[in-house]
């Protein structure tokens, strides 16, 4: 795979995304040539037109001769999977091009497992040497947003459709944006969205809960990406903020940061394998049992097997 | 709260939602009283008329006399956020009947954390001597599934315009769903949708995924739960299930695997609050900070962390 073997890199995502016994030792291998590659996330409601906007944004780093690898996340439920998979089919034009490395990700068992297989393999985009990794995922629920912490730069598309919903957007939405899209700005409602948006991304700014670490208020765009119309744009505030970011010293304090909480959610991962490990080998112990009989309450029983649970240092 | 005191219960709910520190101490106290109340989950995509179906039900239950609690949990994005607490305004014709206890949660934090929380607040409801206890979220995510396991019986709510989405339910929805109750029955598509669910609950009952504890074919019901048409079919499904679990001891077991699940995820909550409280207090030693100055991969470190980490038997 670090010598440009496409198949190889197909391989190691597919063993990464399930989890196999061989991931520890593929991201050691790989680790050393993992930090390189700018990680712009795309995310937003179904039918924002995420995917044609990574689609254009693709054609223009390829016009520039940067290679591109995107990666679409579809953490979403029974009711709406399948949409990220089907929207696949609009980036075939990019599918011949040795230049872009595409790849889809389902989630797979539980959700806080999808978000570090999603880390684990930009890294190995980033190791195989792509320059540009542009992850996408639908809508912005708590998996959506751990997905989108991975990225450097965060772009949310909205369309003027999701007017109603900017409403109840608050916190979330603000932390996780730092560029909003307004796409299909052709339609009735976008100038209102976006004054909407100027409004709130101003006053985020201004706010306790902006991260302090760059002076950056939110830039709120028109597009219509279908007609390749803002794009150029998109492209300009992406790389104003990457430059903001890594002006400061911004950019490796949140790579650290990123880091940290990526080795907590690890421990934690490991630890509920050992759980399971342990249940299925009865080795929980009398406690165990009568919780699961109902006689001992569970927050008596996990205080009792709790001590031996401390983290000591080396 | 166990004299009947409903301030007492609705205190002591916002504890468990705001997880704090008393939570073990509450939930201890109640545990032995803690195991009765029949729990029925309401699930199904946004505007599918879940509320009004849940609404619904408590008039009937309520009619015969039984108490009714309504858990309406809303784990969902930013995107789709509040539409749960605006549907609770149609709830009001309950607000001031003694025998309902109504309550609406969100997300907090985790969503790992929101299903324990919920699971808490079933067990407060049911120690508050509640004999139903209806819980209702919106979509059938992962997390809403993880809630839908808190539930004896569930019913999946749909309606004709749901009809795409069914093309992707596969495996998720069918192992939700205990009944199928397809609503706005009147309008077009109702009959090709209640002849796709009927053949895919007659194929998930002969399929190995299907639950084997009890001989159950998820009936798949029409409704037009605006005009009180069906909810007396849904009830008399309803107690049919109910009866089918508990003649065969499948009740019980379930339970046993819920408490089972639980203690599981408190166990791993429990473990990320240790981690977390070692990281601020700079307790996870130098490969820790190598990690996060990204010299060290987080497998290797988090692999020589965990042998102190094993579970012992008693």
């Amino acid at each position: 795979m670090l010598t440009g073997d496409r198949l190889a890199l197909a391989r190691l995502i597919t063993q990464v995304e399930n989890r196999s016994d061989a991931v520890p030792a593929i991201m050691k291998a790989v680790h050393g040539r993992a930090q390189g590659g700018y990680v712009v996330g795309v995310t937003g409601p179904p039918g924002a037109g995420k995917s044609t906007v990574v689609d254009r944004l693709t054609a223009r780093l390829r016009a520039e001769g940067a290679t591109v690898g995107v990666v679409a996340v579809d953490p979403s439920s029974p009711f709406t999977g399948g949409a990220v998979l089907g929207d696949r089919i609009r980036m075939q034009s990019h599918a011949l091009d040795p230049g872009v490395f595409i790849r889809s990700m389902a989630t797979r068992g539980s959700l806080g497992g999808l978000a570090r297989a999603t880390g684990d393999v930009l890294k190995l985009l980033a190791a195989f040497g792509l320059q540009w990794i542009l992850i996408e995922t639908v809508g912005v629920g708590q998996t959506e947003l751990d997905i989108m912490k991975l990225a450097d730069t965060t772009v949310v598309v909205l369309v003027p459709e999701s007017g109603d919903a900017i409403q109840t957007m608050k916190a979330g939405l603000m932390e996780a944006a730092d560029v909003f899209l307004v796409n299909k700005a052709d339609r009735p409602g976008a100038p209102a969205l976006m004054a909407e948006l100027k409004f709130a991304a101003h006053l985020h700014a201004a706010s306790a809960t902006s991260p302090k670490d760059i002076a950056w208020e939110i830039p709120v765009l028109s597009a219509e990406a279908q007609n390749d119309v803002g794009v150029d744009a998109l492209l300009v505030e992406l790389r104003r903020h990457r430059a903001a970011l890594e002006a400061t010293g911004a950019f490796a304090a949140r790579r650290r940061a990123r880091r940290l909480a990526e080795f907590k959610s690890l421990l934690v991962e490991e630890f509920r394998m050992e759980v399971e490990r342990a249940a299925r080998a009865g080795e929980l112990g009398g406690a165990f049992a009568r919780v699961v009989d109902g006689t001992l309450d569970p927050y008596t029983a996990a205080h009792a097997l709790l001590p031996v649970l401390r983290l000591r240092p080396e």
